[in-house]
């Protein structure tokens, strides 16, 4: 996957000193690279992994989610922000490295048994899909999945998604 | 396109009093749906009207934008709430009803003399849309329409979009 890793700005120092950024928006803009990433992402669910909806988070999980939906020829469900989605709620509250934060799902987005494929840009420490995968289990939904354009390995989000079958097509060590 | 406006819940009295809300998320979450919104839209731009680029804006634009630009075979920008995004901006202020907002874009997102297509969920007063025009305007793009999955006719947004290609799939007069 490395073409498309040369279509990614790094930037240094962002957005505090020592930590360095991986920009998609170079990627994105690429017509070539947004499509082989959102085909590729897509790869893995070709080979029989059902999947009805995607669910992707506010706000840039919202670039990539409706895209694989719309290839995989699922529907596409949104976790906002609170006091974001106009209908009835269910939401979640889990922590942050300071402080905490919540996420909101519409409370009918999922019918009992619908498989599920969690979609986000970016595997950080894994809290806040961890959440998200938390909600769609509460509505009765089965993770199909958790996908993500880009993921830093070395702080081990997947660790807090036991037993999800997780895929990312970026990965960074450092 | 009424199959389509089936599909969308209207939910009276939000965000406050005397506002009917059309909420496009039990569109977005049904897959037939979702798949037709999205062909839909890029049928207007599918007969030689070249589109480089389609932005979006956030967090709503960016469930449609990205899904267009996969299909139309075009690069994705996003246009950002300020201090968003990663990279040098350019920025606009616009006046809302009450107060103002302000939108960014990455300053080299655009090479002078690209096709761009906007792309946002609703076209209501057409304040944000004119502000994301401006922005892209001013890095040197050209305007190849402006599309939008819903448009509010009696609040007369067109009439802020001069000389631009608009489209909307879904319109209401009430």
């Amino acid at each position: 996957m490395d073409d498309l890793k040369t279509l990614i700005r790094e930037i240094p120092d962002y957005p505090k000193p020592g930590i360095l950024f991986y920009d998609l928006t170079t990627l994105l803009m690429d017509p070539r690279g947004f499509h082989l990433l959102v085909d590729r992402l897509c790869e893995h669910y070709s080979d029989g992994k059902k999947v009805d909806l995607v669910v992707g988070i506010e706000a840039r999980g919202f670039i990539f989610a409706p895209a694989l939906a719309y290839r995989l020829g699922a529907g596409f469900i949104p976790v906002r922000k609170p006091k974001k989605l106009p209908w009835k709620t269910a939401s979640v509250t889990y922590q942050l490295e300071y402080g905490s934060d919540q996420l909101e799902i519409h409370e009918d987005a999922i019918r009992r048994g619908q498989r599920v494929l969690l979609c986000d840009d970016l595997l950080a420490t894994g809290g806040t899909a961890a959440a998200a995968i938390d909600l769609v289990r509460r509505l009765g939904g089965e993770i199909a999945g958790a996908a993500f354009a880009v993921e830093l390995r070395f702080l081990n989000g997947r660790t807090k998604l036991p037993g999800v079958d997780v895929f990312s097509l970026l990965k960074y060590d450092k």
